[in-house]
């Protein structure tokens, strides 16, 4: 029989590079599928921001985190190998929550399948956390408007970058914050947002200004960081506010102080943080208000792709220094 | 004929204490009513923290400001003297926006008619501003559960103290933040409050922890200051916090920091400010939400009442000070 690989979580972030120190790589026998079962090769292997929380010491996180010991937690993309169920046929492709492992083996339960036609690309770059974020947040909690105005942070980001591709295809004016001259560049020329702030390198406040001359009406906030007061300060009256990430905070020890809520009162805006699992049972109705805007090529997308297994271990720190260009994937 | 005082604004607040620097007391011949018109002769007049904003610099707020040369505004209390109305018979006792004057000629537009039975301090400090705030904020926002704990600042306030009963009547647990042991003995042994915070004595976190065992699901903002990190820090997944006034910071050159947004999303909560002035086309609906609590007698409030109009001038100063015990009036 032949050997896989899958990694354990062994210890939790201390605020030092995430790294192969904070994991157990462990060889195993390819298992095979019991009555009812599928074994599945995974492919491809989605690695997103939310780990963190899953990884975090902070045990009043909204969702139950990875154990040590435990296989660290992804979403993922793979092909049935075998199956005993009856619902899955043998080279079915599939995605769900299958962990940092090249096999394994499912009753079926949270895995589906995917249509033909439609890449592990986009499978995990679109159909998967996150389009279901960036469909639930703008278009059930922001609620835009044609005509209104939207700033997203994390902008060339797996989730800001869908935002701001539903909110321009309905007819908003859209503003993306974003960490490089590059993803700039693509955020406007590639994806047609109206415009782009380099929140390392422009005057925030000023070119903030310059881009939202009517305000802002929805501020979709994956980041956190100083650019937020100055969005903040420029929302208009019955603005709304998506808190979705704030990367930014979830190592530090201190985290920064948010916008006084006095301008919360003047301009009545509401502020809602959210987080998909509390979502899961809306997921068929968001692929079904997410699925025409792909269909009609409205929602284009870019990844960046690890390879093999193991180098998803540092790759995690790359949230962080935002070096990736596009969803990250691991290649198995 | 005989004269009538009214006051008008003459210079906008600059951070020092509210007095009569900044108006004008002007003397007037009363004047009759002419076809269409009433004559009301006020006998009360209400003081709110909103004539703060009324009279700002700041030109960015929700409703119109004061004109410098307008007689300030305000909602008060009074007696029909004069009608050539249809709607209007002399001896009516009417409620409106009034401003700050003995006298008054209008067309009716604005003004309604009080039931009988019903007083004045009860119409000025339970179904005016305070009553109607503290209904859409606490029903149509925060949306409380019985068996949910709900946190008021300024409870022992016109909007606080009755945010704070209906939330009760309501199954609530409540508990108050007040500035002084009277107000914390007054809303527990007399409005039934669970328990209360002296936020200018109390250790902030300690108590709460202590008062919120079960955490904080509904926030009901009305002074901000300190404790308002303390209580947002306590906010239970899918809390909701009401921010209605923040009157810690409405005089501040450099408002005070707000949290830090990564509990937002953490707990999944909701923030929403909100001012009257864009609910009044609610108030019907507001009206007969609030009034079945009055009835039951679940509504107590007391009145603070300043004697004369000109006493209103620096009456204005108590909002920063809290040393009114009640809903602040001035009789006419």
């Amino acid at each position: 029989m032949s050997q896989y690989t899958e990694i354990q979580l062994n210890q939790r972030p201390d605020g030092n590079p995430i790294g192969p120190q904070l994991f157990e790589v462990v060889k195993k026998e390819i298992p095979t599928a019991g009555p009812g079962q599928i074994l599945i090769k995974q492919t491809y292997m989605s690695l997103d921001p939310a780990m963190m929380g899953w990884m975090s010491p902070d045990t009043n996180s909204y969702i139950p985190r990875v154990e040590l010991g435990q296989v660290m937690r992804s979403s993922g993309f793979g092909e049935v190998v075998e199956s005993n169920h009856p619902d899955f046929v043998v080279g079915d492709s599939v995605m769900g929550m299958m962990g940092w492992t090249e096999y394994l083996v499912t009753n079926g339960k949270g895995i589906n399948k995917v249509q033909a036609g439609v890449s592990a690309e986009m499978a995990l770059a679109v159909f998967a956390l996150p389009g279901l974020t960036a469909t639930q947040g703008l278009f059930n909690i922001a609620k835009p408007q044609a005509g209104e105005t939207l700033v997203v942070t994390g902008a060339a980001g797996s989730v800001g970058s869908i935002v701001g591709q539903l909110a321009k295809a309905d007819g908003l004016r859209v503003i993306g914050v974003v960490g490089s001259d590059e993803k700039a560049d693509w955020i406007v020329n590639e994806l047609g947002f109206d415009g782009a702030i380099n929140y390392k390198t422009d005057d925030l406040e000023a070119k903030l200004a310059e881009l939202t001359p009517e305000g802002v009406d929805v501020f979709f906030e994956n980041t956190g960081g100083p650019i937020q007061h100055h969005i903040f300060n420029r929302m208009n009256t019955h603005g709304r506010i998506v808190v979705c990430g704030m990367i930014a905070d979830y190592t530090t020890a201190e985290p920064a102080p948010g916008p006084n809520w006095i301008n919360l009162i003047k301009k009545r805006v509401m502020i809602q943080g959210f987080a998909m699992p509390d979502h899961l049972g809306n997921v068929p109705a968001l692929l079904e208000k997410l699925t025409p805007y792909v269909m009609q090529g409205k929602v284009k997308y870019r990844t960046h792709q690890l390879d093999g297994l193991e180098s998803a271990m540092s790759g995690l720190n790359m949230f962080f220094t935002g070096e990736n260009k596009g969803k990250l994937l691991v290649k198995l």
